[in-house]
């Protein structure tokens, strides 16, 4: 593992078979203290990885295949991973999940747009307990600046590709959050649940000597 | 007065010259009952009207210049015009002036961005009574949605070409709010107040048998 | 119903199953006085909210779901709907049936687009008699500058994704409709009929105390 | 003369100087039966070229000099040229100028944008005479797709960059005159007046065996 | 036919069901003096206007549909039709056909792109013998400027889409084109060989008094 | 201040005046534990400032001015500030200073581009010793890649307007940013100088119970 | 072959059976001293081609078809091909099947990106060994400056489409290799191997009177 | 100096004084082997460098400084520098000096571009002599793949921002380029003379072991 950190293993561009060598490579490497996540794996390449690493966890939702099964114990700070609507939710429960793998606790909060602030308001209490904010939101990607606004920890905005028109593949958002009228807006690629989730567990990591 | 609204005449585009000549032609006019409006003049073009016109009134800020000075006795609801950040005012006044010369009460909230919610949910009695709302933003122009989620009228959202970077000169703002989560955003060019003025006093018009 | 308005549930960023859990929790609420609104369903996200709302209204061209199937007692102005083409029916007709189920009387015109001039043109004595219109148009989208030149109420731009090359998706429309050489146009998503039937409803609503 | 046509010299991407030289290898050539056209000259350029060909005729809000002084006798069919607004001015001055010098009758026409449809409807007779019509417009760019809807003639669109905002320079013009509804539009560069001129001449000229 | 020229109908924005209404009613006049075209008419949509009019003609890789089935007998001056590579032929078709049935002598000149100069040079004189000349190129659109340079005539460019990556759908030849350095080219919108087609039969159409 | 962090008066959008009257709020308070920082200041903006505080420092080349002149005492862990090339220093100060009144050790290497790659292999021991790094590169924006693929620590991505042509005013950076090869990268907006302090400065704050 | 080297057929464009009437052309040759080579055939495209040619090796990773099978004898100096991950292969197969087909020797290096700089390092040698260096590379196109930066030799860097978000198809690194920090790198279009591998075999071709 | 090239400073980007402090450093190393090459020194920027390396070359056109002021003895092949107008003359002069300052025989050849091909054409024999052509060109771009089609040495081309409205400050030609229907066009940045001018030299170098 680089730096401490699982490896990753970027599914979309590669083909199954390709995948598969990939996860025998580290079938044959036998028991492991730091996992592996493969990401982007759609329902066959999920299958490919799965047929060398059989005792691998899928989430289909967020498209990540993680071995071995079970996360590290948790350190660090919590992690806490927001979504503005519902269809953002596959790219949150990737960054959710990577954090969890790369060894945090999390905690996931689900539509919570700015057009009904009390639903944000509501959750002040969890949100202060964060030491890292992961926000995901399409559209106008107004979430993250209205957070940043509210607590003293870190933003991570993930623009998602939800939304038609003008809102142009996550453009739109992407654009609101690099120009966050609140300061502390970390920004990464649209719909990169999975660089949200690592930066989270990285600024959320336990103290080195700690 | 085209369809029961005052001219506009737009100044930028004009020489100093060419506004003079069409103050002049109002000049000889004598009174009158509806208002023409200079829009985008800056201080050499509203020299050029005042020469001619030399009752108008200049509103520097806004770069307006209007003729006759005093506006209409107010009829139909209240417009609010609610800016972001102070960077905003200079749009905000312009719709704010234009409002009340097409002859609606106005009301100015300066610097209520989201980063700082308290700050909008502190002025919710005024906005509760306007029958149109003007929300003037740069950077990331979240105001607009969220002004939206607590309000029953209409938003009218001016992106302005405050910022720098990503902001590139209103297009972040624009799509922002031409994505805004909540219904109810009407979204005009960017820094056009003017528009902005005119489209929420069409808005607030007394119902034409009142 | 968030101030006053019917909800609406944004069914392309959902699958057909979240939406029919939705759809139930809707349906265990028993008789209500405001509308729901489904909308950009297909057959299937459709199909799925019919089976827990089997008395929905499925406007299958506008993609919409509505329940319950009566819109309310008209009350308020007159919503009339434009579009340019034929092709931009479809994005009239959410527009449309929206306001109706929003309490407004609507009617729609269709292919008066600008490139045969007496099509609008015969039509002035229902534009006029409109408290709020919207106009849907693609490619060049010219047909919202000349209806505002023509009328005192405000013209809700809806620019769709018709056309193609230089088209881009709509952004072409958009452009247009955002620097409307006459005031008085506010202008919405692209394709967002549901937004732009919003807004025509919240403008043509009645005074609140009448 | 490139094809029987008079030659042009760009004077933008040219130093005063440089300009000189050329016009002194003019004025050297003597009498000529071609005129040759400075483009795009702002004053200094203009002067340097003035002082080799002292009587060729400096048209400074087109930012033409042409020489020699007097366009050759008219032939072929009429070349309209039209703006929208006042502001598109020197850019149609540059196109009439153009296909004036080029041998063609020209008209012109100022300020029919099509938010008054009467100014435009008030000039059919004009229009319908034409061989060809050059259109200048900015904002919204609808008055080709106007224009070529009411006549059988070409239309020769010029986006200009009047405007702000998502105007863009004159993107959002030449756009929508790409996407004309109307067919029988051909689009040229933004701002290039000489261009469409040039075009608007070869379209009405003679046969050539007439 | 509107302003002397066939009736077109745009068959992309439509369902077959619309266009088989549609062809009926031209089917329901009888004889004509002037066609109809349908364009961007794929088999499906062909198919739907041959049941109604059964002797059409059906130009599958122009994607028209053209009734009635013979053009009328060509006037005025010859049109030529370029293309640069193989892939533009769709494009010039389209072109091709739409002038030759509204009475234009055409030819069709294939893969005569700049890359191999000789192509183009062999066929100047039937280049030199166009009244106006359309030239479809896609890739680098270099094919037009050195046309114009070569003829008297307009020439009419048309921006393909061929290509990949950086010729983003066409926009790299549109630029091109739009930037051309000869002057007398007009441009039309990427892939619209049907204006291109149209444009030039205007352009060579008889003088009207003859 | 808030959320314990300094305030911040973004200078660019202000008159001086309007900052003056600003500085002179803050004078008037008297003594203060949290400083306040002004932002893209010009000279002439930072001279009002230092009219009402003549106290506070000015850094002419970072654009800033703080109040009052002594940063806090040093907590959390150290913040490196890297640039690419010379020409990025002046947003790299701006992120150092900011880091440095919010509170945190700082360290600025300049000039360590990969272009050259040993000059930031020269300096790894200092890069593995900060808890967050920032790094200001214009131009390719290739250097956060190359330096998260050396560290644990995340990586904060400015990218900065330097450059010219396909630069585009640093959206070519910004893009290659957010396509870091690397995770740990979190981007701010082109030239935020200050957004990537603050955000360095909260990652490498003190845990809240120290 | 033009200019001496292969010719190439751009199969995405052609039909399968325009191929293979182009395949059989050059069938009905009989032998030849220089390739044939079919850039962007898909399996249909191939097998129209292996009908005519059955003796021509079909590449399917990279797309291509050559003919006759064997390469020339090399000449010239070495090309290396390297990738910066494994999705970019095919690309990378293209432009090294390319560059032998037109006579050089190549060597191919793949997943050598610089998130981990080992890798390319530790391929100095062979580097430095070349005469020409293709470099493929999506994403952040980082590797291309860090290759240039350690060789005399030119770099041809290719953009890739891998990738998603803000990687706009290849965009971001086609951006990041125009601004490329390190001199001597050359830039085709995005996914452009045949054309990277034709320049690198132009560039490493042996002496002309060698 | 880098891999056995000079070393180039970027002078855009620094101050005068910055400039003079790295003038001062090379002054104080005395004679030496290999130039150092100032590249975009305005006026100003150029007088501080000659403070300290009085014997310098200015080549203002250029933007240049050289020192010292004699170029090496040439080696290698021929590198040929042509622009398509005059106004490219800057951008071409940038690479000619660079190349000759690199070490090889350089020719220049102006205003050659494709609207009238006689000009290209009838420097065919020069071009076949070179061992690569660097071609500036702005506006439409096209000359580069018409030289590609004819030479079998590699082509740099770059694109210059000569040109207005859509030519979007070089975008256009350098989107034409990339699209370069004749392999063996290696594309740089635009206005990008120095980079050009480079690469012609290292292709242009001898052999290694010559
Ligand atoms: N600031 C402005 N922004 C947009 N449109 C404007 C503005 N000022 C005036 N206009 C419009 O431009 C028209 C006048 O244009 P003109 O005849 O050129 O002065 C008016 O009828 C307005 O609709
Ligand atoms: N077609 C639509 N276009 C834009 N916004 C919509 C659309 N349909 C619903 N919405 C908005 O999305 C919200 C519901 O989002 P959700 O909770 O994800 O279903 C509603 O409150 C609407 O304001
Ligand atoms: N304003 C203009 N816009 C576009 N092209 C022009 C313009 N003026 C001149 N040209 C073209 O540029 C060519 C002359 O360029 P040059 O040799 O650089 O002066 C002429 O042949 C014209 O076709
Ligand atoms: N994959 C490719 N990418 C870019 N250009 C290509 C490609 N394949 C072939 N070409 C060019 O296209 C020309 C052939 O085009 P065509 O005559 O349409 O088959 C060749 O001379 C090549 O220069
Ligand atoms: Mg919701
Ligand atoms: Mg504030
Ligand atoms: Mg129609
Ligand atoms: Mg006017
Ligand atoms: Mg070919
Ligand atoms: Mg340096
Ligand atoms: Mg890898
Ligand atoms: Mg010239």
């Amino acid at each position: 593992a680089r730096r401490g950190y699982p490896e990753a293993v970027y599914g979309e561009g590669k083909t199954p078979e390709q995948l598969r060598v990939i996860a025998r490579s580290y079938a044959s490497r036998g028991s492991t203290d730091s996992p592996v996540i493969f990401t982007r794996c759609d329902e066959e390449r999920a299958a490919a990885v799965l047929v060398e690493l059989p005792d691998a966890v899928h989430q289909p939702q967020a498209r990540l295949v993680v071995w071995p099964a079970d996360p590290p114990e948790p350190t660090g700070g919590l992690v806490a991973v927001l979504t503005a609507g519902t269809s953002d939710l596959p790219v949150a429960l990737e960054a959710e999940t990577t954090a969890r793998y790369l060894g945090r606790r999390t905690e996931l909060v689900v539509d919570v747009g700015v057009a009904g602030l009390h639903r944000v308001l509501g959750r002040l209490d969890l949100l202060r307990a964060a030491r890292a904010i992961v926000v995901a939101a399409g559209m106008d990607g107004a979430l993250p600046t209205v957070v940043a606004g509210l607590v003293a920890a870190p933003v991570i905005a993930v623009p998602t590709s939800v939304g038609y028109g003008a809102a142009f593949g996550g453009v739109a958002p992407l654009l609101t959050m690099l120009n966050a009228c609140a300061p502390g807006v970390a920004v990464v690629n649209i719909d990169n649940g999975y660089g949200a989730g690592h930066l989270a567990a990285q600024i959320a990591a336990p103290p080195v000597d700690g």
